[in-house]
């Protein structure tokens, strides 16, 4: 049976970094799977994602993000998630719905039921079964990211608005303990990688029997 | 009091022109409006639009199109409408949410309470006040919209497709009859014209006092 995994975090902790290892242990268990992102995912969901993080003539209605978050949702699972699982592929998919919780929810004020509702909606019964996340001081991941060129609409937010965010993803991995496995991302790469391989072995060696 | 009216029916059957007559008419009567369209309205919108009606790389999944579709007419109601209407102007609108029941309910076949649920969400009681629905046999507006270089991803559906709109519109207008008007755009430029100063009339004398 294959596996869908998610990863999620405040920016720049460490997710991007982990999916690179998670792709290197599932490859050393012949364990076939797909990596993918959201926002984006498929040429369409991807051209939504361009909408969504970048800086627009006009203020973005809340809700209109997060409906373009549950359109690009919507044509990822259709075309790339569920085909892949179908498949019998694992899906490593970088950000999902927590994200949405944690961000609109969390960081816009979006309230709770209506995102349950869209998730709803699109997903129906899909759900991650493991969700790595990789938690940090929000001021850990800003640095560790400031390297980057151009920020978008939503790293130019304030440290407040990611401790709400990372206090949304706190309160979700307590939530479902059997889901969320937190990753102590203020470690080393080395320790991290560690980490996720461990969070890994039960999984491969259930599904690969 | 100002008033949100929407024009809907099949295409090409003549709600652009149409609405050309209504700004000329209350243009006459000193009544200020705006007009707009959907799906689009603002920069955001029309780019949604574009992801919309342009042919796509890959099929386009029912609920993504839905929800792009909400996502800019969210984006719309908050830049737009309502602050039109905060400012006392009429609000015309060529398409709203009666095209989404009927294009994505009647002709891909959506459940009818996904898109009262999303009307609900991004809507709450915004409502037109007066809808004029332009009705004509399919074959009829496509005639008249086949001058058109080329056809956007809605065009190119079949006639089956726009009789399941038409019937879609007919059965909305007959549920809400004080609301719906229904103009017979099978008649002449110059009849239509007048069919929609008389469908005007009314609001203009009560709503200018
Ligand atoms: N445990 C770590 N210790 C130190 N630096 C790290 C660690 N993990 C990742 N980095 C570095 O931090 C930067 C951000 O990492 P990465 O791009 O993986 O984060 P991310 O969570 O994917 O960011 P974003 O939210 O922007 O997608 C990179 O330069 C990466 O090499
Ligand atoms: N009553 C009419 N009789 C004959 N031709 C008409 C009539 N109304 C409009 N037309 C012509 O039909 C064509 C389509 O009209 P129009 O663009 O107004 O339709 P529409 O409903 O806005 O189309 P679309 O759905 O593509 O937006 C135009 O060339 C227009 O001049
Ligand atoms: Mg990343
Ligand atoms: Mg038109």
């Amino acid at each position: 049976m294959p596996v869908f995994i998610t990863l999620e975090g405040t920016e720049g902790v460490g997710k991007s970094t982990a999916l690179g290892f998670m792709q290197q242990y599932l490859q050393g268990h012949h364990v076939p799977f797909i990596s993918t992102r959201e926002p984006g995912g498929t040429p369409l969901a991807e051209q939504i994602r361009h909408l969504l993080l970048n800086k627009s003539q006009e203020p973005v209605a809340v809700n209109a993000e997060l409906l373009l978050l549950f359109a690009a949702r919507a044509q990822h699972i259709e075309q790339v998630i569920k085909p892949a699982l179908a498949a019998k592929k694992w899906v490593l998919c970088d950000r999902f719905t927590d994200a949405t919780y944690a961000y609109q929810g969390g960081g816009r004020g979006v309230d709770n039921q209506k995102i349950a509702l869209l998730e709803q909606l699109v997903q129906a019964d899909l759900r991650p079964q493991l969700t790595l996340w990789l938690d940090a001081p929000v001021e850990v991941g800003l640095a560790r990211a400031a390297k980057r060129q151009q920020l978008d609409r939503f790293e130019q937010e304030k440290a407040s608005f990611f401790d709400k965010v990372r206090a949304i993803y706190r309160q979700r991995a307590q939530a479902e303990p059997q889901r969320f496995r937190r990753i102590d991302a203020t470690a080393s790469i080395e320790d991290v990688q560690a980490q996720i391989q461990q969070a890994l072995a039960h999984w491969v060696a259930v599904h690969t029997l």
